[in-house]
């Protein structure tokens, strides 16, 4: 039997309430597959700040680097909304990023046909859509330097923080996208802002270059202005979608607009070796929380990718992604989703009718 | 009779098709109103840089500047877009901006009762919405110091610059909305990513503390991910939204998928004292240039900002905008807008029915 370590970092909020559900498809699916899933569970984010003072504590970094993949919920609490940035969260969340070095972040959008009515879209224009994000995650203005506060000569307060990227960061992230659009319907479109900044120009001239090594992809390029609109008139003209980690952070939750709920979408986060990190996209969620309302899919979904990317079991991911699709297929619907003449269900018994279908 | 001196600059590619008809407009309301308004035509765009070799030529610029308001089409054609960027036809519209001092960018989104069928969103969603973006037009990542590229430690190609706003430019802006907002709905949503940018912290910061002047302002705060969503799903929540230069060039492109058309969008750039620009949303469009089938209502509706916001000729603002409410009961509709039942024309045709409605 193939040995796992999986570090568990649930978080805050409702990834308490919908990690233990992808914790269980995880042992079920691997189990089938014969494969040795063992879980750590780790403090992150306002549970570690109440622990032990700090969003990252040093012994969960340690440990999620020498998993084999780390599953996370969700960061971020309201009582802590007031905290110096270091102490906040969220800052969990960037720290363990960097300490990973996971560059890439996937966040796939699949509108499942059983769910074609929750879309916030017209339901002729979300059908079929099945496109995959990729976002540098590590680089870009969420890593500046210089940044920071200062006075300037009016002796006016500035907050200010450098883009950038280099040829270097545009490569690699480039090239995980190609491969990724290979495998895929080989369309590849970038999106970024090459009429205004410099980092978007490089970035442009680094894609295009690269075009050269792939001529089995279609590339285009498109202005994230122009994105954006694209994405709610036509999406189904994108396959695979590559962008900076401003500009997918708004493409990827503009993108949840389409299945209609960000409760179905999961993202994984890889580097070039190391574990990758697996999450639902759609954070804490305060006023959801103790409900048992949450829909487990988006967890449940970045399990079957932990076995995708993270482990390399495609059979065990697409047991997960068969079963997601059993149980929609057999009428059961969290909150989030639910329409007239389905069976409306919370989050636990949804994790059972997972079970059930795995 | 009051006289006033209008810039007009047609600009590049559809500029030419609706700046026309704004004109006549213009010209004719003005007269009912007894305004005598004078136009003096200036190049700008592809068109400066066929005759005098540069986007923006010095007496376009000093011309705009001694005016009442400058009426602008568009810039940008295939032609120039491998120009360097000082020699790129957009360059000019950032120099006329920065020339201006305008700094805030007025764009309204309306959903005509007429045209609910044209939405790229759910008709219930689309239906009623009446929103106004204020967005910063000449700071942040668009006016970055530093900014270019450079080589790294590793050898490596850097694009970089710098986004910032000063505790000044932020309560400029703010000023802007919060009064805006108070002749509305009296609903400010300003719109940052704080938990990442400095800039964004300041930013909120000091929106936050103006509240404290407008008791009778209810302000909300969105990330910019959430703002996108927001805009899809609950877009009937806004009314008035204050952002910056870039994610107020996403949010209002996006917000653009609601009406449905670009070409149904006007904009007004306004600056403390001098001249404002009044530009439809839509840019040059290469693809759609010369066939006279392109909407001048984005003009005309820039036209009746011109007035209201340029001028503070309120009722000939008004005169305007019932004439395109009136072309659109009619049953007038260009093809962006176009539904069954309703009578297909050109730009030159719609611009004929304004005069006549006016
Ligand atoms: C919490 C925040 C820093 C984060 C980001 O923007 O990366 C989140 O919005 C996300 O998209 O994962
Ligand atoms: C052409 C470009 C520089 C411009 C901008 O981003 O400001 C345009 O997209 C706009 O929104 O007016």
């Amino acid at each position: 039997n193939k040995r796992y370590n999986i570090a568990v970092l649930p978080g805050d909020g409702v990834g308490n309430e919908v990690i233990p559900v992808a914790v269980d498809a995880l042992r079920l699916a691997g189990s089938l597959e014969g494969l040795d899933l063992r879980f750590e569970e780790l403090p992150i984010g306002g549970v570690a700040l109440d622990l032990v003072g700090v969003p990252l504590p040093e012994e969960t970094l340690t440990k999620a680097k020498n998993s084999d993949a780390v599953l996370l919920g969700a960061v971020g609490w309201p009582k802590w909304d007031n905290n110096p940035k270091h102490l906040k969260p969220i800052t969990a969340l960037l720290q363990l990023r960097a300490g990973l070095e996971v560059f890439s972040n996937l966040r796939p959008i699949t509108v499942f046909p059983q769910l074609v009515d929750s879309t916030f879209l017209r339901k002729d224009t979300a059908e079929g859509v099945d496109l995959m994000i990729i976002r540098e995650l590590t680089g870009g203005i969420y890593n500046a330097h210089p940044r920071g506060f200062t006075t300037n000569e009016q002796g006016d307060e500035v907050g200010f923080c450098t883009e950038s990227y280099s040829a270097t960061e545009v490569d690699r992230i480039a090239r995980v996208a190609f491969d990724i659009a290979k495998q895929r319907r080989s369309k590849l479109c970038s999106v970024d802002k090459a009429t205004v900044l410099e980092g978007s120009m490089l970035w442009r001239k680094r894609v295009t270059s690269m075009a050269l090594e792939y001529p089995e992809v279609e590339v285009s390029h498109l202005l994230i202005d122009t994105a954006a609109m694209d994405l709610v008139r036509h999406p189904r003209q994108f396959d695979t979608i590559l962008t900076g980690v401003m500009f997918g952070d708004i493409l990827s939750d503009l993108a949840a607009m389409i299945p209609g709920s960000v409760g179905l979408l999961p993202s994984a986060a890889l580097g070039d070796s190391g574990p990758g990190i697996f999450e639902p996209v759609h954070g804490s969620a305060p006023k959801h929380y103790g409900k048992d309302t949450v829909n487990p899919l988006a967890a449940v979904l970045s399990a079957a990718m932990l076995f995708r990317y993270g482990l390399k079991e495609e059979s065990a991911a697409r047991r997960i992604e068969i079963a997601v699709s059993d149980v929609l297929d057999r009428g059961f619907r969290t909150r989030d989703i639910h329409t007239p003449g389905t069976a409306l269900v919370g989050c636990k018994r949804m994790g059972e009718e997972i079970l059930r279908s795995l």
